[in-house]
């Protein structure tokens, strides 16, 4: 536990990313996706599954310089995301004509991988993109808050098994304190710094805290079918960086079309 | 080869689909997405994949949803199909929750029916909704013209074998044949029909023709992992809507983003 939390305060330069925003976060953002593809990747190999990893580097390095394209204005296609799409997709159905050494579950393994980590993952500097950049704070807030309080609660009053075949540890108390976690830092900090959308951060923090689970539940269900138990060792006690950042990847999103739709 | 050829005839009302363009395109094209989808789901569960059907038509749905909404103007999301991406993954991913009964390959089978299938097919409606919905011919005589002159100078002339692994009988003069009746009939269409955009004809009628065999292979290397010689005989001779439209899921995108990128 000492690890966890020492790996924890590790964690804390990574917010100086967040507040620098625009092409420091970007490049964040696009390290953590090729980590994280990477270490998505090398857990299919368990399975022997062998997915591209070439091809998910080329999808990230298109899909960014869209993103960058649309930064700087260069770019003014209408729809180069479905383009991007397509073409990831493209390339990987390509992969398979190899026939006699790669299967279908190969390409699909890398079409999940790039839609699953790396485009979820860019959702984060959408978010800094947005008309509301602020809110990438309540993204980490509501994501790494409700693991740090689920995991406290749990230890203190954790007795009924949440969902055991999937996390043997997580207990439906830990669930309940992560929540109430995140929407407490989601709370705080729009009180502090975002007083005109309080509202919404207190929202944020109750959507944020049951989906960054959700997100958390999603890696545990690769990683126990994969029979590993992190995703890698980057971070000493917290494996991977997809270990770290299983529940960003579904709390960006939601954060990004929330404001999309409700703001 | 007679069922063949009489088959091919069963295809010219479909043709009509194209002369009406909108709304008939639109519902032509959702068909044409929901069943492939679901013979494609079908090849899968002879490898013991169990993709989910219902995600997929629920995707297909917000897909064509966004669509008709863009088409009428009442929907005016910047990011819409971004967000069709989303809720589409994340639907996939969530769906393996069940762990005892479920396992990633599902999800990711699920994933890529949805990308490949459906959305690869809707990029029919989109060119019908483009600048140049007189392209949509363009993309019907490049797929079905590749394959047709493909057949038939295969059986004249064919005598070496383009890629015996994955489709045994194609040959390279098939091929080569297959691509020049594409150029000869995206040629005559452009000439009597859209004169003003020959050239641009005669470019796609080479890309189709090539594009058009990468699609038809695509499919041929699913189905040779999956152990079947036709998604299914919705069409006696032909198979099933997806042995059918295997060659327009790529021209179709192809003809799109060219229009979006070069007219």
């Amino acid at each position: 536990m000492k690890t966890r939390i020492l790996s924890g305060l590790i964690m804390v330069p990574l917010l100086a990313l967040l507040y620098f925003g625009d092409y420091v976060l970007m490049a964040g953002c696009f390290i953590i996706g090729v980590v994280g593809v990477y270490e998505f990747y090398k857990g299919f190999r368990a399975m022997e599954v062998e997915p591209s990893y070439p091809i998910a580097v080329v999808s990230a390095v298109l899909l960014y310089g869209i993103g960058a394209g649309d930064m700087t204005g260069i770019i003014k296609l209408s729809d180069p995301y479905i383009f991007w799409l397509f073409v990831s997709v493209l390339l990987s159905l390509l992969y398979m004509f190899k026939i006699d050494e790669r299967k279908p579950a190969d390409a699909m393994a890398t079409v999940t991988g790039i839609v699953y980590v790396i485009f979820f993952s860019y959702h984060f500097f959408l978010v800094d993109q947005s008309d509301w950049p602020i809110l990438i704070w309540i993204i980490v807030l509501a994501a790494f808050g409700t693991d740090i309080f689920a995991y406290f609660t749990g230890m203190a009053l954790g007795k009924h098994k949440l969902c055991p075949k999937i996390s043997p540890k997580k207990t439906v108390e830990g669930s309940v304190g992560g929540t109430l976690g995140s929407v407490l830092l989601c709370g705080l900090f729009g009180y502090f710094f975002a007083g005109d959308i309080l509202m919404h951060c207190l929202v944020l923090g109750v959507l944020g805290g049951i989906v960054s689970q959700l997100g958390d539940l999603t890696a545990s269900v690769f990683k126990r079918h994969m029979g590993i138990k992190d995703y890698g060792n980057i971070i000493p006690g917290h494996g991977g960086i997809l270990d770290r950042f299983d529940s960003v990847l579904f709390v960006a999103p939601l954060v990004f079309y929330y404001i999309r739709i409700f703001m």
